[in-house]
């Protein structure tokens, strides 16, 4: 199919740049040992996406139950469900592994610990957790300076359930700026999860695994002794906040929204498409970077940005696009029904605004891939 | 079903809250002279709410064409498609009016009233539409000190097209944060719509429709003489933005998320929980109002609010719970497993997040009720 055929806004994914993104992480980790990978498929929810990364069978980390079920349902049998557990849902992850899955969960308190431990007696189904460590201070996790906590929990989990190891997701990566810092946050990553795995060991739990996460550090890491397995996701796609980090170029960002102009507003220098925040989504992850993207950078139909062209606002459907601040940049001449395409800030907000990726290779629609929205 | 026998996050909608809001918007536009509602459903995207707001055959208003193609199926005969026209929706624009469904759009520029003509000569299918008006310099439309562009655009609709009318949305209303201001910009928005029709009018259309639009200026308009109907729609569940307006009381809030606590940073006052942005959407529409409330505000399970507890901070599938920043209020003590409520800053975001609303009557799960998203 032509793009021309699509139906705008359309989600599109550029097959080519996500191979390339594939093979790029792929060179890192060989690099640094050979270490595991376990591709967080929260950005991607797509069966044809985690078979291209992660083969036929993962391992995979996953965002949602349901991310796991589907996943789960196309073969892939070895999943870590990375967000704290919730009693509510240890029902469904019992039922995941008793269809054959062999789902790992994540906790960083004993209250959880205890109810993990109580749920797995009871089925006879000693479940596999992971306990989560707070490596940047930034959002869960227990911290390396807490190794009584770290013990605690383990503890409470052993009877009932499987002390498996550490993980932990340096989501402070985000905020760097420079080469400099994102190899000082990945060396800390990995020091903390590591000394935490060890802290483990000493009480005499095994934790055979040490799992880290996020793309900034993944391709920042110089050394991942100890690592056992790293969870990176948003590099298959990248995203104009993974640009504005340094971690990628424009020209690897493999996601766009292919939208058409509706209108102008010419005293204004205005363009209005019809993509708006329910295409874009409302993340504005660029707005604290030193180049602020708006709702996203403009490109030509077929992916070649325009100087300084953003999504400056977005109502609903609507989008209006104008040259950047501070720019001297000339306003293109983009009449009524012009096809065009915005990278966005945030692949995973993005996607998650659509029900489908139409695949583009060699500038046709070769395929449709289905994703699963959520829970 | 209890509310404690939803798996988390769930969108949860109170039906009596729904009720109330429809019942108060009734009696504003019966004051107001019983002036028509065309409510619009890009907010709620279900029929249920729709039957309820719009008995069995509308008038409504949409964003997209797919909830024409769902309401229409499902009775709604007498629809507005409110986003200016792109060339590549005509064809299926002339499909669901051949199905009967007397289906409307919109434009403001010459070029897309030349295509909608020649699409509808070629199908012989003369599409109606409302001419689009800018009342408040906010987004799309034409000026109304723009009467030669009014009335080619007319010209050009008249070979093929019908001149419906008149159409606008004073959308800069939600940056009002006064009753006086509230009141001005409804009743700029009337004067607008209703002498850019009298332009049409003496050019010699007919242009029986004015049609103007936006929750906080239908319920602020003192006179909506000449006005034909009102589009106000985000009113049926209101949020934290209408509340930030001056519009609605967190009491008339009917939409919520149903989430859990799943962890605790003790040190720094956090609460994390199981609803992060995926959930509660990235929109920080109340970031510049008089009070941030970050990416909702914090009820208990059954909808009353905790004295100043917001989600500060949201990754995907994470929130963070803290008291707002220059508030002595005590942390509620929320222990592990607890569930809560977040009132959402932009509903029409929330709601977009799910793909059911669980809804909540007499503090039971009484129905789910399904949206449609996506195009």
């Amino acid at each position: 199919m032509q793009l021309t055929e699509l139906e705008t806004p359309a989600l599109l994914l550029d097959r080519a740049k996500l191979e390339r993104n594939i093979a790029r992480m792929r060179t890192q980790l060989t690099s640094l040992g050979g270490v595991s990978h376990r591709p967080h498929l929260k950005t991607a929810k797509s069966i044809e996406v985690a078979r291209l990364v992660a083969g036929a069978g993962g391992p995979i980390t996953v965002s949602t139950l349901l991310e796991a079920e589907r996943f789960g349902a196309a073969g892939f049998s070895d999943i870590l469900y990375a967000v704290g557990i919730a009693p509510n849902k240890l029902e469904r992850v019992i039922a995941l592994r008793r269809r054959g899955i062999d789902l790992s969960i994540v906790t960083d308190n004993v209250e959880a610990a205890e109810a993990v431990a109580a749920a797995g007696r009871e089925a006879g189904e000693p479940i596999p957790v992971l306990i989560e460590i707070d490596s940047d201070g930034h959002r869960a996790g227990v911290r390396p300076d807490q190794p009584e906590l770290l013990v605690a929990i383990a503890r409470a989990l052993s009877d009932g359930a499987q002390v498996r190891g550490i993980m932990t997701h340096a989501g402070g990566s985000y905020d760097a700026r420079t080469r400099p810092e994102l190899v000082r946050i990945a060396a800390q990553e990995r020091d903390s999860a590591v000394a935490c795995a060890e802290t483990l060991r000493a009480a005499g739990f095994a934790a055979p695994v040490v799992s880290i996460g996020s793309t900034p550090t993944a391709l920042s890491a110089t050394g991942l002794d100890g690592v056992t397995e790293v969870r990176a996701g948003v590099y298959l796609f990248f995203d104009l906040v993974m640009h504005g980090i340094g971690v990628a170029a424009i020209d690897e960002i493999a996601l766009s929204v292919l939208t058409t102009v509706i209108g102008h507003q010419r005293d204004k220098g205005w363009i209005l498409v019809d993509a708006g925040w329910m295409a874009m989504s409302r993340d504005r992850g660029t707005a604290n970077q030193s180049l602020d993207q708006g709702y996203g950078l403009v490109c030509d139909a077929a992916g070649n940005p325009f100087t300084d062209l953003i999504m400056i606002a977005a109502s609903q459907e609507h989008g209006i696009l104008a040259i950047r601040d501070g720019s001297s940049a000339p306003l293109p001449d983009l009449p009524y029904g012009t096809r065009l395409r915005i990278l966005p800030n945030h692949a995973c907000a993005t996607a998650a605004q659509f029900g489908e990726y139409q695949v583009v290779e060699d500038g046709q629609v070769a395929a449709c891939w289905p994703r699963f929205n959520g829970w």
